[in-house]
């Protein structure tokens, strides 16, 4: 199970290899949000996003026996890269499975990263689930989960403490934490770190319309689904449910979910550029969306929003950009 | 004089105010320039450029009496932003002469940190130093340099104290470290700090083809023009000839200029969004420009290149980002 400590073994694991992200901050967004705003930059982390540290976690945690015989994710992208990158710095191998609709960069810095891709076709019916136990049983390999791993949870709880710490450098002891909600490993591992070292900063995990599975859950006091399809303008959050290990944890410990909209995401990527100069993709930029134009769902006082992700796809990247 | 201890003195004014900027690093870049790359994040300092840095020495070491009487500058906008800021922060009216045409996000920044613009017409003849002259008497302005300035130099050095010591804390002892160069400032305040704190680090000044300006001095062993117009792609580093001041320390601390072509830049920016998520602007890449595609004309080892500024006209940006 993930608690402090085995967040503070995965931050211990993680020095000189996991970076150190910066908070940052503009007049231009406290103007707009009408309170201080601290973006949480993981768009710099290796890999582009936070899954490096939840992957580094995992894999680096693992017996080196074990681990030699290689590792297996299913990812639409991120959790991909991060298991990827984690698995060529050991020098072990991995076997990333991914849906064939996954942005295309994201499949291919998969591949870059030195992993073996297997494509599935989600839409045609295919089950990544059976994909994977197929090719684990055949190779003996070791499943990171995207979330539902207490080791992913602690390693993506490292960017909690790095907020705790880096909260208190600003004198700020009480504050909304805004997350961009998947699977809820960033949301969980985050909460806990909060719990354990900044119990004044309150975590709420936001999500895209149509994919607010973890806001009614939260209302409903129990996993709840929302209905809509697999794939969708916020790739990287599109999980179905929240997970079996992490919601208990986000029922314990966060406020309730938020939800903004698509237009929203895209204002919230267009400032992002123009005011901190950092590319930040739909599913990443969720949680901005909501300190920019969420407000009034907000308590008083500064907010601390993780920018999560920065794999956008280059032309639909332009396009948004562009005003589209 | 710029020396080391000027530059000391302005790290111990910007402690807490100005931000230390990270090195980052990608595995694709490296794989382009088939070396280790490092690029020094200016693009996430304070206004989006390494003058934010100069703006604040300069603004923080005036008398405070002068200082309450304003400050005036020109500039095409990363200066005018920096200078603004600091005079914003420090409670004193900031003056500041723009041309026409200088990007509309430039000049609309500057004014939203509080700035009263002064624009004028280069391409009809105005004389920017005239307006400026003409102001200053006026108002009893103090003038902020954009490079020719002892304290604006100490402050772009601070860029480099943190080139030095990040650089020390990764090993790295011998290393190239190419410059976005205009009139010299960051250029010479970096090599003035690398010349105390690591000396196997050596500047090279990169500019934008038909700006070279700084390459053709430093060829020449004498202050020279490029001949060409004032405007043009690289908005940002477009200086007629290097600074008075910062020339000599060029000469004698810095290796050859390199040149890069406005296609070299675009795929730099193209690179920095895709690699590093980062949002850079064209005066802003050609450093990176040099360190990916001009391989041929670098000592061997670690190339560490400044990503100087990040304020790109928003529809130029989402053109060259869809392939422009």
């Amino acid at each position: 199970m993930t608690d402090i400590a085995l967040i503070d073994a995965a931050a211990a694991r993680a020095r000189g290899v996991v970076r150190e992200t910066p908070m940052l901050t503009s007049p231009f967004l406290d103007a707009i949000a009408g309170r201080p705003v601290l973006a949480k930059a993981e768009v710099l982390q290796h890999t582009g996003s936070f899954k490096f540290r939840g992957g580094w976690s995992a894999v680096s945690a693992l017996d080196p026996e074990v681990r030699a015989r290689g590792v297996l994710a299913y990812s639409s992208g991120n959790h991909a890269q991060g298991v990827a990158h984690a698995a060529q710095l050991h020098g072990v191998p991995a076997t990333i499975i991914m849906p064939r609709d996954a942005p295309a960069l994201k499949i291919e810095n998969t591949r870059a990263l030195g992993a073996e891709v297997v494509l599935y076709d989600r839409a045609g019916g295919e089950k990544r689930e059976e994909i994977g136990a197929k090719l684990q049983a055949e190779r003996n390999l070791t499943l990171i989960k995207p979330y539902d791993d207490a080791q992913v949870i602690a390693g993506q709880g490292t960017c909690g403490l790095e907020i705790a710490a880096q909260a208190a450098a600003l004198g700020i002891t009480q504050a909304t934490v805004l997350t961009c909600c998947g699977g809820g490993g960033l949301t969980s591992g985050i909460a806990l770190a909060l719990e354990a070292r900044a119990p004044g900063l309150t975590v709420r995990p936001v999500e895209p319309e149509g994919f607010d599975d973890t806001a009614r859950s939260l209302s409903a006091g129990t996993r709840t689904g929302h209905g809509s399809p697999e794939s969708g303008f916020c790739d990287a959050i599109l999980t179905p449910m929240p997970g079996e290990i992490t919601f208990p944890i986000l029922a314990r410990l966060c406020g309730p979910g938020i939800v903004v909209t698509n237009l929203e995401v895209k204002e919230a990527m267009r400032l992002a550029a123009t005011r901190l100069k950092l590319v930040v993709e739909p599913g990443g930029a969720v949680a901005l969306a909501a300190a920019l134009f969420h407000g009034r769902d907000l308590a008083d006082g500064p907010v601390i929003c993780t920018l999560s992700g920065g794999n956008a796809d280059p032309s639909l990247y332009a396009e948004i950009l562009g005003g589209a």
